[in-house]
């Protein structure tokens, strides 16, 4: 496993690794949202990613590495939906077996993606302690390795290739936004343009009802999350000890929206736009719509992080 | 006023005339929805047109054409939604005044994007003597020059444009398929694959519950639309006289299917390629589904016609 923070030459490494498993996902500018925000803004659609979110880079990069010994045993790994799916294709590419712990108020969109791409769900309370005792009892008893959604560096490096093709398409932004869960994509998408284009800001989006990383980073240590009851189901896991100190050391700033302001984000890129892209997706959006002052003139790429959702539980 | 069918010279000369107000529209593909359907779909994406759908090519080639005289006293049309937007923003973009009738069933988001765009709205009955009738008395009122929302040769040409893209994007196609409702699309599709790729068989879209198409051309005669309830709200309008020869002539089957089957269609699209079609432009998609002793095997092009809807009222 690698045991350090991945520099540019992982990074590079990794977008080799991964190229055969995922897209290159196109960039996207919208007229009338560039005027509603007074800035240009750059949408990194890894919506339609494979199995449509950002999640397939970091997976496929951990999957790659495990010896072929681990490859036998299978991989296991607890996420709310976009980790589990990706991990679950992921496995599949590779013709290895996948246990996947979901919390019991996943989406049953990506419950039954999961079951598609052939991995067997293993279903737990909606708590941080729950899966993971859930995922100790499935590795008790199937030896099968875990590959931790977020707090793990090669999942960090695969979620750093967004950001990398981003920043080669689009030169001199002024800032980038990604949302802010566990912390794999903005760690990633920070060490990517430190990297890359070290004048461009990076700034992480969170729902002010699962403000953990705003918190943790005020308060100089790991605050968990605490019945995080966002819309942004993606966005409710708290900060690992490996995207922690990256966050600390590489973002410039953690801005919080609330609920209304995630939905009215969505609705105007889903009119707009038309395309579809799920609420957690949709965060750093909010960000720039409500901070005109910070971000009005100015050059912007957002992440929009995957398109999976519910479509029978809209918010509009 | 254009008063015969579109060649091949008068389609290249329309690709021209409104390459400054639309958009090239890219053509996608998906993995799982080939795999569904048994054949290889090109989808030809004017939900990403502007304003949201393939009108705005037609309505552009007729605005651009009117007279200075004519663009003095402004334009009217009577549309269920796309085509009072696309004439709204084309009379904008020439700085000509829009008045714009629309029956009272057409959805609201269609309705404020026609106000949006600085035209006027005048509504109606949802029946087709009904916006004739309120067309007839604006024109007596303002003077204004009525451009029909399909049954016009520069509109017809316009909407060819599409297909043309699409022809020119992708080689030998078996089929290539468009909705029905007036028949501007569909007669411009027709014609634009007649001229460039004459092998392509073109096949009609129409929802069972508005067949007014299929009853047509077994009739031999017109025969309009008799109350259509069909949730493709596009594709309610009956034929006009300068469309349904060109179907009869160019068009190689009409194939119709029920309102489940378009809603399967589009939950399909929505969920697997994250991008908004409305209920009009994924009939198509409905009908390959439909018929695989058809299609299966095949190089199919589908126009995604639009991707404007009321997200507030989804079928899902």
């Amino acid at each position: 496993m690698q045991n350090q923070i991945p520099d540019l030459n992982e990074i590079i490494a990794t977008v080799k690794r991964i190229a055969p498993f995922i897209h290159r996902t196109p960039v996207l500018c919208n007229q009338t949202i560039d005027r509603i925000s007074g800035a240009k803004i750059f949408f990194k659609c890894e919506n339609f990613q494979k199995m449509g979110a950002f999640k397939m880079r970091g997976a496929s990069n951990a999957v790659a590495q495990i010896t072929d010994a681990q490859k036998s045993k299978g991989v296991t790994t607890h996420s709310s939906g976009n980790f589990a799916q990706a991990l679950a294709l992921a496995a599949r590419n590779f013709g290895i077996k996948a246990f996947i712990v979901m919390p019991e108020n996943a989406p049953d969109t990506k419950r039954q993606a999961v079951l598609d791409y052939g991995a067997q769900v293993i279903t737990c309370a909606s708590t941080q302690k729950a899966r993971e005792e859930k995922v100790e009892e499935v590795i008790a008893k199937t030896g099968a390795i875990f590959i931790h959604p977020y707090n793990d560096y090669r999942v960090i490096a695969g979620q750093a290739t967004a950001a990398k093709e981003l920043l080669e398409d689009v030169n001199d932004l002024d800032f980038i936004l990604a949302p802010v869960g566990g912390g794999g994509l903005i760690s990633g998408t920070a060490l990517a343009t430190t990297y890359l284009s070290p004048k461009t800001k990076v700034i992480a989006a969170e729902p002010s009802n699962a403000d953990d990383a705003y918190r943790s980073i005020k308060a100089g240590e790991i605050l968990p999350s605490i019945n995080p009851d966002t819309i942004a189901d993606g966005l409710r896991t708290s900060l690992g000890d490996k995207t922690f100190p990256i966050i600390q050391k590489f973002v410039h700033q953690i801005i919080c929206v609330e609920e209304q302001e995630i939905i009215y984000a969505m609705k105007l890129i889903w009119e707009r736009m038309k395309i579809i892209v799920e609420p957690s997706g949709v965060v750093p959006l909010a960000v720039v719509l409500k901070n005109h002052e910070l971000f009005s003139g100015k050059k912007i790429g957002i992440i929009l992080s995957g398109g999976n959702l519910d479509l029978t539980k809209l918010p509009f």
